[in-house]
């Protein structure tokens, strides 16, 4: 196995970062890490926001649920799905793309393209010893957050990511099983493969919380993921996104 | 810099592989580093077809608009966004939760998920000294697709991964100027700004065209997405992903 995969396959999410800073340096690697990863049809559909003013860390902090890594951190990157340099060149042509440009596909592409230079940050950041940490949360108040970063329509944040020194080690959560996961040419729906495997990994995940709580937490993966539906629904997406120019046909 | 960010920041797509398939092992590996990737609140919302029959390859690369690297490779993935396995368990469980999980939010949650995965499925396999290409094509005819692969409601494929041994070196494309992509605390709207990055990249990319064509081909970035946006648009994709179970509320 190499140091590439070695890293890959250690990945953890870490949650608790010291006060060191990157440097200008490290920040101009991650930044070009993420533009090196492939895009759909070479549009480059996505734009970071790399906040270090630390009124806005804590302003995102709060409004992504009070999690404290948003603002201590040794950098805080926003990914956001961006066609506003698309649809400006068009303008600028005369070309009036906005329904093309609005519509489903472009969404999945500007998404998909977002989170593959993402992905490249967060391995490059990881193989240069630090420590990642997607953050969701962004999504739980995205008026608010276009406000702190001043987006223009046909911007969307979907995702942050803290980078830093780790303070604290954190725990390898295990996977889904590989065959609940990976099928061989079709997509096997046998009922009782599907049983045998849930089951199978509700006792891992069960067991792993266990282990690390000594007994206070005993959730099963599908306990936690209902609940976690149920918790942060964010139904009014399916609007907000569409007065911000994506998805809308 | 190290090795994975020589690998990161060297990557290309490849679009001819030699006859040479994939190892067991080897898939082994590049599924394990996929499902190693960060994955929102723990979802786990996608899912990977290994395509390894020669007919389902043929018949994905005249889907895909007759890409012959869909076919002649050393394994063909597709990542599919899967909230299928979240259905089952809330259904064993007599939960509802149809209309949260085939929400917006959810919608982007297994985008982001299955993305993040199949970068590092692309990572892996390019420290490997393999060749990758990700192919968006699939989404032209998603009925077709979901037949061959036989994949059920609330499972939606989203893009392939050709993956082998490359027959051909290929170039390595020019990024949007880091200014155009980074933003620092706030999102840049100066038009002046603007134009200068669109101008100097457009220059760039029709200058690297021109060379590697004897001058036969010169088109702008500009040229090229308002182009493939015209020429892509996938208007049924609206309405089709709702009817698989995805962003339909």
């Amino acid at each position: 196995m190499n140091n590439t995969i070695e890293t890959i396959l250690n990945h953890r999410s870490i949650r608790s970062f010291t006060d060191q800073l990157l440097t200008a340096e490290e920040i101009d690697t991650l930044v070009k890490s993420a533009q090196a990863a492939p895009t759909s049809s070479y549009v480059q559909a996505y734009t970071i926001i790399g906040v270090s003013d630390p009124e806005k860390k804590r302003e995102l902090s709060v409004l992504a649920g009070n999690q404290p890594y948003v603002e201590h951190n040794g950098h805080f990157f926003v990914f956001c799905a961006d066609l506003y340099r698309h649809q400006k060149l068009a303008e600028e042509k005369g070309e009036h793309i906005s329904e093309l440009l609005e519509n489903t596909e472009m969404f999945m592409v500007s998404l998909i393209d977002a989170a593959l230079a993402a992905q490249n940050m967060s391995i490059a950041a990881e193989s240069m010893g630090l420590g990642i940490c997607y953050i969701g949360g962004i999504r739980n108040e995205l008026d608010k957050v276009t406000e702190v970063l001043q987006t223009p329509d046909h911007v969307l944040p979907l995702f942050g990511l803290a980078v830093g020194h780790p303070a604290n080690p954190s725990g390898k959560k295990p996977r889904l099983p590989k065959q609940a996961v990976y099928h061989e040419n079709t997509y096997n729906v046998n009922d009782e493969d599907f049983r045998k495997h849930m089951s199978a990994y509700d006792k891992t995940i069960s067991d792993y919380y266990r282990e690390r709580t000594n007994g206070q937490r005993v959730e099963t993966w599908s306990d936690q993921i209902l609940n976690f539906m149920k918790q942060k629904p964010r139904t009014y997406l399916n609007e907000y996104v569409k007065e911000k120019g994506f998805n809308k046909n």
